[in-house]
């Protein structure tokens, strides 16, 4: 099933909100496609264009036995639910055994279904957004090309172009995942060693072109890349206005991110959960106002004759005109050329894929990036040898 | 009745808190004072030492009544009760014909009182802490030997001496209180025009000698100040170490000090209390560590000859060896020291008198203040003409 060609493609997008939309409507451009739009909320599935190739569907995307007799109608599927869903749906879609795209950036460790999914025959190509996403698919393009890799470093972030204090940030997603990006421990590699440690730590300046000084501080998003990438050092780091970290570390500190309930007058609540609430109405993105994502890769390693090299890959990218941020233009972006690669042939390894597997191969990974590039997301590769 | 000299007085401290403890055992020091210690809470009532002077009795400081008849059994009364209760109690006190002195704060203007307890004879000394209270007295002193006062500036806080990231700060009185500290709009006067504020602005460093460099910001502390001296310009200003204000702000402009309550998993709470239970975790002075209490009182004009002249007065001091905080210290102290003014008979205005009424006349100033240099409260004056 999923060898077809385009033109013929029906594609079940599970999820349909932010990101999620922003993938039906780039699948849409496509006049081969057709979308089956699969969420919970009718308000989600209303803020879908109406097009003669998008049919909705509601359905509860937690109940896996309605992903897999929705996903069985369509020739491939995407994943786009939050992160607690996310296994469930690939279980549906592993039932349905269709092939899938997946950017739901479930907790649970994807190359677990590995396995499972060659044996069924199909391909999944899983964590496909910005980072994990793009970072992976240059990790890997540099690392294939190298004989020994020391050193990768991803730096990724959103951030409003207009920076109003104290927080100089505006939420591209949920903050409840923000504030999860903040708390839940990093599992990095340093010198060999796997290290657990505290996120919103090492703080250090970058400076990027357009943009100025920024702050970089760890937070946990390497996932496959600890297992797939056997660099003794692997970091990734959240980006930020300068500033910004040194504020959340003290509300952290004085307990405004804890989930043990508190005795109140009024009832008894988390105080993660005031503090979401606060942060969704002090960091909304207003109306109008434009963000910026960027993405920095850096791969230290040498060649076979020993030479050192360090590959840089930088991308940037604003809010379109069409008011679609940069975040879902460069999450959803990578997710919609991926479903290309799968509906076209070009990728059909069996088993489950992370980008750095497509980025160790020409065909695909260049592919993908020329996509990018088609829907003006500027990237840029540097080399110091 | 008030101007029974000290070996027969007996004194109701009403409000036997942090501060009203330290007034009972500083009068109890005194071998003439009878105290009759009064306090909703058994918990509070039996912290106070056991001694054959001191009787305690349980009442509710909030029955006007309950105030006004065991007020009746002592000679004078000390209003040492959280603010909100302060109205009521000084008119208990009122309503049972005694002489008072006062450190519960409240909320409204005690000057508004002046007539009805000039009318009765008494004598009612008010706002007479640290600040209101010392910073009061010296301003009063030094404005009633200057032609014309231009400018008046009074700092004050309580730091602990550990500075702890990232609040660098310890709660020396309850955390609502700060908090509302923090969000209470200022009354000042500039160029004489009296203006409304923000607190937590005008941040300003200033050097204090033995400590370092401080913060220093607005807050709404002047009060009677405002009504009693002339001064074209007033200002009230709260220290602590840099950097505090500014995070202050981050979380009040969040919405973290907000009254207006939220609909939670849990319940619908408050902003303010569920900050007000983190800060009273995060910010409680841990037993055994000391604190220190500052206190700046600046005062600029010009004698009758037309020649500036500018004075200033420097307090500080530290916990106790007996355990008490500089910050009960310094308020309680004051207090203590006025309740004798008054028993001795050396002060007997009737009405309302605040401190910088007591500070305009040389006899009991003098004695307030050699009250606190023999308690080892550290007052230094210096003057540039």
């Amino acid at each position: 099933v999923w060898r077809k060609i385009v033109p013929a493609t029906r594609v079940a997008v599970l999820g349909t909100g932010l990101i999620g939309r922003v993938i039906c409507e780039d699948l849409l451009d496509e006049p081969g496609f057709k979308v089956l739009a699969i969420d919970g909320q009718d308000s989600s599935l209303a803020l879908l264009p109406d097009h003669p190739r998008l049919e909705r569907r509601r359905a509860d995307l937690s109940d896996q036995a309605a992903v897999a007799r929705l996903t069985g109608e369509a020739d491939l599927a995407v994943g786009a639910v939050p992160g607690a869903l996310g296994r469930g749906v690939q279980r549906g879609v592993l039932a349905a055994g269709r092939p899938m795209v997946d950017i739901s950036f479930a907790p649970e460790n994807p190359l677990e279904l590995h396995d499972e999914v060659a044996a069924a025959g199909l391909t999944f190509i899983v964590d496909c957004g910005l980072a994990p996403g793009l970072s992976n698919l240059l990790v890997g393009r540099e690392a294939s090309r190298m004989e020994t890799v020391d050193e990768v470093m991803i730096l990724v972030g959103g951030l409003p172009l207009r920076r109003d204090w104290p927080w100089e940030y505006r939420f591209v997603f949920s903050p409840g995942d923000v504030i999860e990006e903040y708390t839940r421990p990093c599992h990095i590699r340093v010198a060999g060693k796997e290290i657990t440690c505290e996120p919103l730590t090492e703080i250090e300046p970058v400076e990027f072109a357009g943009v100025g000084t920024l702050e970089a501080f760890l937070t946990d998003g390497l996932r496959t890349l600890l297992h797939t990438i056997p660099a003794p050092t692997l970091r990734e780091k959240t980006l930020r206005y300068p500033g910004h970290a040194e504020r959340m570390r003290a509300l952290k500190a004085t307990g405004f991110f804890s989930t043990e309930p508190l005795a109140l007058p009024g009832g008894t609540v988390a105080p993660r959960a005031l503090t979401e609430s606060l942060f969704r109405s002090a960091m909304a993105l207003p109306a109008g106002q434009r963000e910026i994502s960027l993405l920095r890769v850096v791969v230290r390693g040498s060649d076979v004759a020993g030479v050192s090299r360090e590959v840089r890959w930088d991308l940037q990218d604003t809010t379109d005109d069409r008011g679609r941020t940069s975040m879902s233009r460069t999450t959803g972006f990578p997710c919609a050329e991926a479903v290309r690669l799968v509906a076209s042939g070009l990728w059909r390894r069996p088993g489950v894929s992370p980008p750095e597997t497509l980025g160790a191969e020409a065909g695909p990974c260049e592919a993908l990036l020329a996509g990018m590039e088609r829907r003006g997301i500027s990237l840029a590769r540097s080399q110091e040898d």
